[in-house]
């Protein structure tokens, strides 16, 4: 008979369990919310904008959910990559002249971290990298690193609206390059960008034959002056995996609905990625199957008033937002086109006793009880993130304690 | 400026999304179901009980999720690992007076298989292997296969209803064994163990200090005179990673509901491995948040008359088709004991023209519209698994086609 050496248990976990570090956890832990300072807490950390109760799904939604409960339908199983009247729904919705899509170009997933994960994962191998937007959202180093490709990070560039940096773009790619990331509009800096800018992304893709990771999930969600283009819609050459869900614009993060648009027009992903995608989505088995059900009627029936309401909000408060913080001596805000964030950058020279980004949201979190993430959350530091969606009240109050706290640490 | 030595389009997919199979879809592709047969099409090989209408979630839960909805509360991101309202739900479900659960030891998933992945990710490192069981659900192996860990086959033995083969299994344990999964009741079998056959189990993973992974996604659903025993309430000593959902008892796969219960009695899980399921947890995001704000509702509001009505049918089901199928020269059903399963032999010698199970599958569905999967599916040549979930008409008819087949086929 078999069997093993172990005396005793030691059961430890495995390596991948280890990898699959939050970066954002790390810092955060030593942001103590003091539960009892005598001021209201206010938080402009969370990226999710139903916390404050004044983003609200739009009625339509709620109603098309519980329609498909009733009718009993929808509580089985689907194909892994999502039923096709759900994928029909999606393709009909982000379907473009330019980029023309069908419901089998489209793979649903748990929310947009579930697409993003599918897209890095069937385009890279261990030992390959990515490059990735600096600052960036947290999530793509902590997928790749779970898969153990390396990040690499091209720089945007705050003073051109944090466009990036293409020369320096360039000069991280070589032949283990699987993928450029763009996100655009940006988390965390609310940053839209032009036309001709993503063009000049698509030319290096293309130049380089490197295929676009398009994390497009603040689609739309873009102020007036400023326009969304999907990335797929301005080439035919580069081949497009672009991410989306319901999260940001239908306002439902918790419900977990993303996708993946496959968007290439002469066949560069062919047979074999495509079916490393449906491969990939049937191992877990895609998404909750009654918002699926519902998927057509919040695509297509949600009232453009609804959308134009979340617009309105988001523009006032981003106005809100420039003005108050503009007015503290030490801080520098990036006007944001887009999103629900804006970038701030701090003067460090100008404090006394501020030492970092980290040391200030620190500080202003143990003496005022506001919370904003530092940008070493975005691996850029000396700046913050601040998130514009609570209500208009909180924004003042939390600009007023911010501004005083400046005043007490300014040199 | 860098760059690569890339002349034209070749984009891969990774190796993990070519590794990423469904060992199902193989075997399943080649049993094709002709849209111009003249017989009605019954399906007896989907393990989805909702699909023919005769089993429906309870009206509580649609209640519950409409609830919800319109406090418009539960639409944001909670916690990776689920509210601790969702998991202090689940906590008090499933605590007994042996293995008693609190909040901290519930991990919310992507449903059942979500929770499947994370425990055998969160223990096994590439190169080990895992015991499973044969016959067994082919996500097992589909996971251990996505992770390069090594599936080794622990037989079940249909005389013995299905129960393990256990000198067989400890002759697979060695020292890179890092976990040993049980699935009680079964899929594809239908067998409900005894306490005396779990704890027989649990003592050689005690002896060889190998953790276990229980999958009792079909908890409860046993038939009279069978009783369901939580592998955890058997034992003080061998820690336990039980994974559950909503899918099965509460008749709603498509939710995506599921979890894991840490079940250690003597903390040899330890900080690392439930940091470990934290992680793997944070990277993707949790189940639906609605459904979580639902879930207290859902487990302990539901009358326990929808349970019974559960069982009531399929016990009928089950009797009906045991004593179909037993009249069938050459077939030979093992009797289930809970589950939505029956597992049947085919006596390949007693027919002129079936080669195995997948044949008969192939020509069963090309002559009589009946869809089975074959025994292949699950690592388990010659049988085939009977979904016994349609309702009672659907399954009469299947099998009086089912005796013509055979009869037309003896020797």
């Amino acid at each position: 008979m078999a069997g093993n050496n172990r005396t005793s248990w030691n059961v430890r976990s495995s390596d991948v369990a280890k990898r699959a570090h939050n970066p954002i956890r790390q810092i955060v832990d030593k942001l103590k919310v003091d539960p009892q300072a005598q001021k209201s807490f206010i938080s402009l950390s969370v990226g999710d904008p139903t916390v404050f109760g004044n983003f609200n799904v739009d009625q339509t939604a709620n109603d098309a959910i519980y329609k498909q409960l009733n009718t009993f339908k929808h509580n089985g199983y689907g194909p892994a990559h999502g039923t096709v009247q759900a994928r029909d729904a999606i393709a009909r919705k982000f379907t473009t002249p330019e980029a023309s899509l069908t419901a089998d170009d489209v793979i649903l997933t748990n929310g947009c971290s579930g697409a993003l994960e599918i897209c890095i994962n069937v385009l890279c191998n261990p030992g390959q990298n990515i490059l990735l937007p600096r600052p960036g959202f947290s999530l793509y180093r902590s997928l790749a690193d779970v898969k153990q490709v390396e990040g690499r990070y091209y720089n945007l560039l705050p003073e051109k609206n944090w466009q990036a940096d293409l020369e320096q773009m360039e000069s991280l790619i070589d032949d283990n390059t699987a993928a450029i990331l763009v996100n655009n509009p940006s988390n965390p800096c609310g940053s839209v960008y032009p036309k001709e800018h993503l063009e000049a992304i698509l030319a290096v893709a293309a130049k380089h034959h490197v295929p676009v990771i398009a994390d497009e999930i603040y689609c739309d969600l873009v102020f007036e002056g400023n326009t969304f283009y999907p990335m797929a819609s301005l080439t035919q050459d580069v081949p497009i995996l672009s991410v989306g869900g319901l999260a940001k614009k239908w306002l439902v993060p918790g419900w977990r609905i993303g996708w993946i648009l496959v968007q290439d027009r002469h066949d560069v992903f062919n047979k074999e990625v495509r079916e490393g995608l449906l491969n990939l989505s049937q191992v877990i088995l895609g998404p909750n199957s009654v918002v699926q059900g519902a998927l057509d009627d919040i695509l297509h029936n949600t009232p453009q008033a609804f959308y134009d309401e979340t617009i309105k909000q988001l523009e006032h408060n981003t106005k809100l937002s420039l003005e108050a913080v503009s007015k503290i001596d030490g801080l520098k805000p990036v006007t944001p086109q887009g999103a629900m964030y804006m970038m701030v950058g701090i003067d460090i020279e100008k404090f006394k006793d501020i030492e970092s980004d980290v040391d200030f949201s620190s500080k202003l979190v143990a003496e005022e009880n506001v919370l904003c993430l530092p940008g070493q959350c975005f691996d850029y530091p000396n700046f913050i993130r601040i998130v514009i969606t609570p209500p208009a009240g909180s924004l003042t109050e939390a600009y007023e304690r911010m501004a005083q706290f400046c005043a007490r640490h300014r040199k």
